[in-house]
């Protein structure tokens, strides 16, 4: 660490105003977040992030809005490279996923295993927290994951969305034998089918308003059903003939508000809709069919213990490579390029990545 | 049975059409659910409940509709006076609490032990099923279940809605120190409200627009809050006040369509909110709120093994006599007036009892 | 049906006594469990299983003992030959997977999902019930399920010892990223280690004393440890070498008498250990253990609601071929000689099927 | 706290060696545990607890030794003399109860919200962690629980063992309708009686060899079995007569070695067995019966998220008074001698209090 005196940083102003300045370099032990062992790491990718694009495009994203100017990027991975005292488990070198909410470990939601909801919560890249997407970050030893030498930097930036991926299936209680409806084939899309898939889901469909998604959906072994202008009426029979029967779980990661209505429609009897993607702030619902058919609607945000299993299911599945989701690729310099790139419309970009050195590392 | 001829029943032949009506006297061992071991009653007590109710105004409920004359009536209890072949824990003259659907017991939610989800379920006064509310009745004798003599006929047709509130509750995870929400003071919400505070609930909120049966809620032990003409935000306010903080269950028995949108907003992080009362068909809800705060919803559609749980509670809960619900008698005769009163407003009805013996029984 | 009048089946009449006998031709619609439609099977494979076995050589198995002569046979798939009113979803020529316990379907058991613990269930080749290992066989059409074309009667066979591993890993929560030590390399070791990938388990060791049934579960792909003259400690050493950590879930498949100690000593904290394996009837076991890790131990008996998700898992798991463990294969004729190659040690027997018809069909 | 000079403890140097000490004045702010907002107790009431008179009897308890002098103590309650830096929730002049374990917040079993799980846990009064029977006491903010007016400094002390119950509890999914077992009428066992109740259980027996212990579980409605000479079966029988039938969970809470293949042998198929007193270390447990009921046994640590519940379920039990618990008081002064008569037989003795003020407080 000694002898760094820059530190790069992607930091967003307003709207449409993303800046590539020079920042201070943390260094473990002092400020931040009191009171935990803190490691430095010299950052290695991001991955491009639906919320990250919003915060640039919007200056805000749900219930969040930018007050002052922000560090950007909250899927990320790096290197070692100073860690503070009492930190046991890494030691510079090593390389590290960053799970990036840190909360105050000491309210009712992180005591009974739900940090994700803690109020306090301090998330990458969510106001007023700075994200990660700087040469140079500083973040708590036990929310940094060491990667074992099989294990890329680029997997280990996308460790972020398949934790969603995870705690998602968890939600859904998939299991041996279920069938299985994803809403959106967007990088969380897909990284929940193959989830969906790893945990035992036996029939997956998959929509999509976006055929080159699908093609690529297609290509990781998912049913695929183009969404064009069918009613919902047409797109509820198209989806149980492709799983010969309803869904027992449907995931809506698509944020496309007549999407939950569907799910709702489509579900099985006892089944259960989770919700990942927000959509808009009120959406009519069709209550009926929730009591009469005993549906169960879950929200999701975020994810809690979920990147240690993450980690796991990257180690034990070679054949499903979820780096095929990496499209396109950037150095810092050019993070602006990375979220034009990442924000637009059938460019065949499903996942952007910014890379922190050459891209020839 | 030998010797019985007559047999007075409550048949609705359509919207507001009501009539008292002699009908075959059944016989156990005969026609009927095949292959299960029948018993025949005679008829004790049912109360008025929510759906005969619709059936009598509007010959129709939820997605069922009146196609022919109809038998009603569906919480019942009476004494056995007939037996088939194979019956062995009832006996001629033991009393009994009927429950009321019976299912296929051969697909796979009979199977998985979510029978109230069988899609062949023939279900007491649901179209095309008769109801009960004749003097002689036949039912499969595992749906009969015996009352030990502390229990009165009267508890015996409660034990219908207490079901549906013990379903409710488990279905909330309601469990000790929890902070509950009930809107709606009508049968199933007392019910609801008793069932939650007998899990370990704490504190206890039970809205209505009604004041009387507010009063009456809260001469059982529960914090009421009168709805008038408060805003969604003041009514938040006032049940988190009540409250200490923000409920982790809320349990939405008014079928009014606001309610659920408040359950959604008042809701702790985390909380689970239980929609008892159908309410109509499409409704607005704060999708936004379901995900951030990851609330889960939960729809209930009648109950699965609660009859029981509910006969057993009865015995355990002297000090809160569910009798108290109900405030006014007919006998069978009188069964046109039965369905007047529960139907009206602001006459102090909670539960209506029809009685097929004479009153002074 | 019509012609068919002798009807050759493998029946036990008492210790090492099985004789090949002509039994009566059953007929759908007649006799047997009332009530339930029925279907008439030409058997067409059964597996040899361990129950079978121990009626054969000892009269009894657990707390079931022979009282009279009984056909054997409880792992069994047949092409139906006649139908029953009522049936459906089955026609002449279907070929089934035969789930061999037919619960009550009235009591508190079958009524919640667990009808493997009905008091009153008749289970194939469990006293007094006759097992399935005969030409014709007469069974409750919905514990009959329906082959797709790509599914042999083989696999139809073992969807049995299918389900028992499928039962045993929903009870021991596995799930995504999950570390598992299976005790015992037999068939149902080797399936219950499959079904814990299926479900995510990432890494899995497997033990046994028999190095030839290693290697077949090292083939298909588990890490594999050989018990011999090990202490106990050096055994958990050994084990969490493999898993670089201890186990969270265990399977005690073996019934190895010091393997349930191991497997409490080994799991780590808040752990599951599922006994499949019955045992001797007392065990010493290390209690302080149990509490002070909050170790869960759980019994498993048989299976309910599996056969659906085991043909689900067949159907989604073609590299994963469960038909390898059929290591040898006999006409019904050669019952006998089934039964002594399946009992016998080191023979390289895994699974022993007998088959109805010719060995070339 | 400025001009405190002196504070008094109970230190336990061996086995039976407790002496009366004065130690240092802890002040917040200062070391002990990093990173975490303190606060300072003059303490106020403990209880005596099995493990604080095995440590001063036997100079161990269970796995952990007794290797230095340490304070004894882990039941307190006490009133708030100093505040850390960051402690919001508490001001000078509260009463709090104690939550005496403080995990690392970092590992998984902290982050999953099973922190009684965590390795590096520090727990009152196990070594090498003192207990907080000394008149200052320093301790993590968020592990004090303010109590209302209305709860006393007794009950406060109390919550210990109640969250001990009500972890137990809720391991056994107690739940509305259940019949329960609990075996041992200490303290644990009659706040497990009582919390079982609580939760919706409708009959509960209690075993003892005391019948001082059972008159006392009387007096609170349980029902009584006395343990004398009978044989197991006698027991059973016993059991399921009180019972009308076999419970569906069983708590252990007596340490007594034949109770827990008692418990085995009486649940209920599908019932759960919660061991909570720990018994020795190596026992004959009848697994056939494990399998063949598939039964549950949990083991239970400690507990986790249990004082805030505890704390609602003494507000909401007026009735049930917990404090009827305590049968003898001391103060600090003499702390010996409740250890002596805490630890006595048939004198009466259910819980003996220390308290730090004067008798009369």
């Amino acid at each position: 660490m000694s002898g760094q005196t820059t530190n790069l940083a992607a930091v967003v102003h307003g709207p449409n105003d993303l800046r590539m300045e020079e920042i201070a370099v943390p260094v473990p032990g002092e400020g931040g977040k009191t009171g935990v062992h803190k490691c430095c790491c010299r950052s290695g990718r991001w991955g491009s992030a639906g919320s990250d694009i919003k915060y640039w495009r919007d200056g805000r994203c749900g219930r969040f809005r930018l007050t002052s100017p922000m560090v950007i990027g909250h899927e990320a991975s790096g290197t070692v490279v100073g860690v503070g005292p009492g930190v046991l488990h890494l030691k510079l070198g090593d390389r590290v996923a960053i799970e990036p909410g840190v909360p105050c470990r000491k309210c009712q939601y992180c005591k009974s295993g739900r940090y994700n909801l803690c109020p306090d919560i301090v998330f990458c890249a969510t106001p007023p927290g700075d994200g990660n997407m700087c040469r140079y970050y500083i973040h708590p030893a036990d929310f940094c994951f060491r990667l074992p030498d099989c294990v890329s930097l680029d997997e280990g930036a996308l460790l972020e969305p398949l934790a969603v991926a995870i705690h998602s299936c968890r939600k859904g209680d998939v299991t041996s034998g279920d069938s299985v409806l994803v809403c959106g084939a967007g990088p969380i899309g897909i990284l929940t089918m193959l989830v969906a898939r790893r945990l035992g889901a036996e029939k997956i469909v998959i929509t999509d308003v976006d055929i080159q998604r699908l093609e690529f959906a297609a290509s990781l072994g998912a049913s695929t059903l183009l969404v064009q202008s069918q009613t919902q009426i047409e797109l509820c029979t198209g989806i149980t003939d492709l799983l010969q029967g309803r869904p027992r779980s449907v995931f809506e990661c698509s944020g496309v508000d007549t999407n939950l209505h569907l799910a709702i429609d489509v579900v099985a009897p006892g089944g259960v809709v989770v919700m990942v993607g927000r959509g808009s702030s009120d959406l009519k619902l069709p209550v009926f069919q929730i009591t009469s058919k005993e549906v169960q609607i879950k929200g999701v945000f975020r994810y809690s213990n979920c990147y240690r299993a993450a980690l796991n299911m990257v180690l034990s599945m070679p054949d499903t490579n979820i780096k095929q989701l990496i499209t396109h690729r950037f150095p810092l310099e050019g993070a602006i390029k990375a979220f034009e790139m990442a924000s637009g419309r059938n460019n065949g970009a499903i996942k952007v990545v910014v890379q922190c050195d050459a891209i020839t590392d």
